[in-house]
């Protein structure tokens, strides 16, 4: 909490960000001071993850402050959860254009946004930093998680299944209504626009996949990349049924119109989970999933031969790249 | 290491991050996955803190690249040395304006002076991120300290002898040259400017100070207005005596031919610490800084009226406010 803030910097973080989180038992010391305190429990490791959303880049400048603020946490909370992580702590760094009652009317939005999220998940935002400059945030989140049962991104094998929890394209959908490249009607946009703005970080599903799934990530790029970052990190390929991928009735009437697979396979955002499980343990993961009210879908299968490869409801074979554009 | 980033932007992450640093045994994985995965020492607290720099806020535009990444890294490192902490790793958010060979080359020269400065310390850069937008970097450091030992803010006792290390308002003068306000000789630009563009963090002497001082903070907002966190952090007030104060030999001939105390006072950006010693520990304090080769003066005393105070060479009490512009 330092940098050259001015006076009424520090009374934005005061009012919004010192008084705001339920306290946790860990954190020595808190917002206020050169550093935050922090006790880990013993016999964990630290699992630490930074994310940056800017204007005009990861959002639209007038998008609703609070979603913003619940978007901003989500997204670094899927990082834990694709690490199978137990979320603890936050720290938040804003970049704010202007003071005055506008920008602190924002803020306070913002900030309800982001700590109700951190609420539902215990999490305590303990400390980070607040400047003048266009519009910009950065999020770090801090979770626990047993030594060896960190779900990584190199550790898928030969043979493992392919699964995904929810829908994908949702995200995606819900941005192109809104850049009006698509039209929903209401009832469609009140089921995606929250997908796209106030996704779910799948915390609880991550932490019960934990030592049974070999490799796993979270979808922030789309599910052609972010399948072809585990395949490059393990050394290994994969072939996936475009027909196995869980669609929503909105997404599947849009690909069942437009034929087009660019939507669920690389619009990205959506923050669901692919993992890879080893068939020994695809009846232990169904039975430790169960609990968790989150869908999952086997979508295929890892291969040996280092290619990430899809095949269409047409029986072709279309290779996904890693660039999220790589279908357009 | 997520979010929508191009495929270039990940290369970029790949080529200057990737292999950038010296690995520590703490970190059990590094960039390149959802989350780092990290140990702690049994025994020891974690201490974190964040910074932000904006363009055009913190530093010019055109500023040399490699002294802009050691001075990320500087001005997170000084707030984990205001706590005593021993450094450990950094996370690393950098929003660059465009990619291409220009900021390729811009990326290559930041991260010299960042990783230059980490291996100096011993510092792992373990994660972050890289997006498009106005340029902007976050960073955040990670050390360790002895549960109870922190030099915190809140704990300045009335009676306490106040301590600031190296000399103040060497960064401001450069600045006051650099903005065409005043002109520095070469000599004393070679002296100067690498006060404010390459800040030294005094880690060494926070570690000599923690279980000694009583209360420390770095000297970023200038010392009226960190002295003030001080104070109200700990309810108490402060006195200085503004001939105490020790100046460089060029903001000496400043302050003499101008009697201006603004620059000392409230500039910032030096990033030395002030600290608060009790009496009894005067001698041991002098005793172990004797070995970190890093100047420390006595300039006041911590009172019981609850206001900041610095009488002048003529005589004269004049208030030090919190706001680092308060004396203009």
């Amino acid at each position: 909490m330092t940098g050259q803030t001015t006076p009424g910097e520090f009374d934005l973080i005061r009012h919004y960000i010192l008084n705001a989180t339920k306290q946790r038992d860990d954190v020595v010391l808190g917002v206020g001071d050169d550093c935050a305190l922090l006790n880990i429990p013993p016999g964990q490791q630290l699992a630490v993850s930074m994310d940056t959303l800017v204007a005009g880049r990861h959002f639209i400048p007038n998008v609703d402050p609070t979603s913003l603020g619940h978007k901003t946490l989500a997204v670094n909370l899927s990082d834990l959860a694709a690490m199978g992580a137990t979320p603890a702590w936050a720290t938040l760094s804003l970049t704010l254009p202007a003071a005055g009652a506008t920008w602190q009317n924002w803020l306070g939005q913002f900030m309800q946004g982001f700590q109700g999220l951190a609420k539902q998940y215990q999490v305590q935002l303990v400390g980070g930093d607040t400047t003048r400059g266009p519009l910009s945030i950065t999020a770090q989140v801090h979770g626990f998680i047993e030594p060896g049962q960190a779900l990584r991104r190199d550790t898928a094998a030969i043979g493992d299944k392919i699964y995904v929890s929810g829908t994908l394209g949702d995200a995606g959908l819900a941005l192109r209504d809104q850049q009006g490249q698509y039209k929903l009607s209401e009832s469609e946009r009140r089921i995606l626009i929250p997908r796209l703005n106030n996704p779910t970080p799948r915390i609880a599903l991550g932490i019960k996949l934990k030592g049974l799934a070999h490799a796993a990530i979270d979808i922030s790029d789309g599910l052609g990349a972010d399948l072809s970052h585990i395949c490059t990190a393990s050394g290994v390929g994969a072939i996936i049924q475009a027909q196995q991928i869980p669609l929503s009735e909105t997404v599947q009437h849009y690909v069942q119109k437009t034929a087009e697979w660019n939507l669920p396979v690389s619009a990205g955002d959506d923050y669901e989970l692919i993992f890879t499980v080893p068939k020994a343990q695809q009846t232990a993961v169904l039975q430790a999933v169960h609990s968790v009210s989150v869908p999952i879908a086997c979508i295929g299968q890892i291969t040996a031969d280092q290619t990430v490869k899809m095949i269409l409801p047409d029986g072709n074979t279309h290779p996904l790249g890693s660039g999220y554009d790589h279908f357009q």
